[in-house]
């Protein structure tokens, strides 16, 4: 039914929140003589809402953001040495070892070889996505990477229309329901959802949800879900 | 004789370095009390160079950059509020206009209207590429936007490769010897050489080239020397 089948990459193929979450924790006890944790977690939130206009999703955005905040909510009491922890935090993040989502390469070789054509389709900074896409061992098992800076609608419509594929072709597959699902119903194609444990506050959609789709409680159950 | 013209972006379509160099000169002068401006020149090298696989190109790594040099320099003494105003020059470059260089507009112009085919090939942040060429009003004069991570052989070979396009068909447009015309040479296509007033020492190629490029001393250069 879908010739084509799309794979988003953070919290979908290999963990990625995760290690967000777990730096903000870090991060949260490096302020913890100035601030609780709550009101900390609020300032880093809306500075990272401020400076995504400016840096775009990714590590190093969300680095430059911990240390405004740290300024901001010391009112520049903080040490260099706290900001330098804060540097460490980010190196840890970037360097971490990419661990793939359980049957994340048998659910892909599966698809394979039903000969559905598999793409990657992930959203963030060029350099970082490239680097996990290369650490996680599953570059050749792809028939076309693309990294974007945003998925909505306008996004999915190019990349099929450059491609040739017809919206009834396509299936997405994916963990936010904001940029991996809505959009793509959106424009007439199929989404299977399959949620991760933890979701970003801003990849969480609020209010009501009017699309179709399918929700998978494990990568593990798509194969069989595209056949039914 | 060439159906495709690809033109790099930074320093070749627009101004960019400049704004590097005039960043940097604000963060030396931020740090005069405590080094000379060549010594703090040497250390933000250094730093971006061992950065370099971690954040790769772009405003924000070198942001990341300057605020571990100075923190590295200082021993720890620099104050947030320096730190601060590291901050400030980033964001003050991100959101700088974009200044084409003379010519640009005009000498794609002349070139679509011969029934060339325009690329742009630029490499860098994702991000930050994407919201330079928006703002610089000639998205629409490319018939295709190519944003990869490095300019290498293979990176141009894949790029020929994935859309049909042999190497004798093809010229590529820029200010990096490195970057645009050396790996371009090697793979049988012709390259055109524009200075720019200032190279980033990372794209400066030291020792002899050997490699046959045409030098334009102005990109207005450009139309006539294809028709040579």
């Amino acid at each position: 039914m879908f010739d084509l089948i799309a794979f988003d990459a953070d919290d979908t193929l290999w963990h990625s929140e995760d290690q967000y979450v777990g730096t903000q924790d870090r991060f949260k006890q490096l302020l913890a003589p100035y601030h609780s944790a709550e009101w900390i977690d609020r300032k880093l939130f809306a500075t990272e809402m401020r400076n995504l206009r400016l840096f775009g999703y990714g590590i190093k955005g969300v680095m430059l953001s911990m240390i405004e905040t740290a300024i901001e909510v010391t009112q520049g009491k903080i040490p260099a040495e706290d900001i330098d922890a804060i540097l460490r935090f980010g190196r840890v993040m970037i360097e971490h070892p990419v661990e793939l989502i359980d049957g994340a390469r048998e659910v892909i070789d599966t698809l394979r070889a039903r000969d559905h054509e598999v793409w990657l389709i992930t959203k963030g900074d060029l350099f970082d996505q490239e680097s996990k896409i290369a650490r996680s061992g599953l570059t050749e098992l792809f028939h076309r990477i693309e990294i974007v800076s945003e998925k909505d609608e306008g996004t999915y419509r190019r990349l099929l229309e450059r491609h040739g594929v017809e919206p009834e072709e396509f299936a997405m597959v994916g963990n936010s329901i904001r940029s991996d699902i809505l959009p793509v119903t959106a424009i007439g194609a199929a989404a299977f959802h399959v949620p991760y444990h933890v979701t970003w506050a801003l990849e969480v959609v609020s209010g009501e949800v009017s699309a179709e789709f399918v929700t998978l409680s494990s990568l593990r159950e798509l194969p069989s879900a595209l056949t039914w």
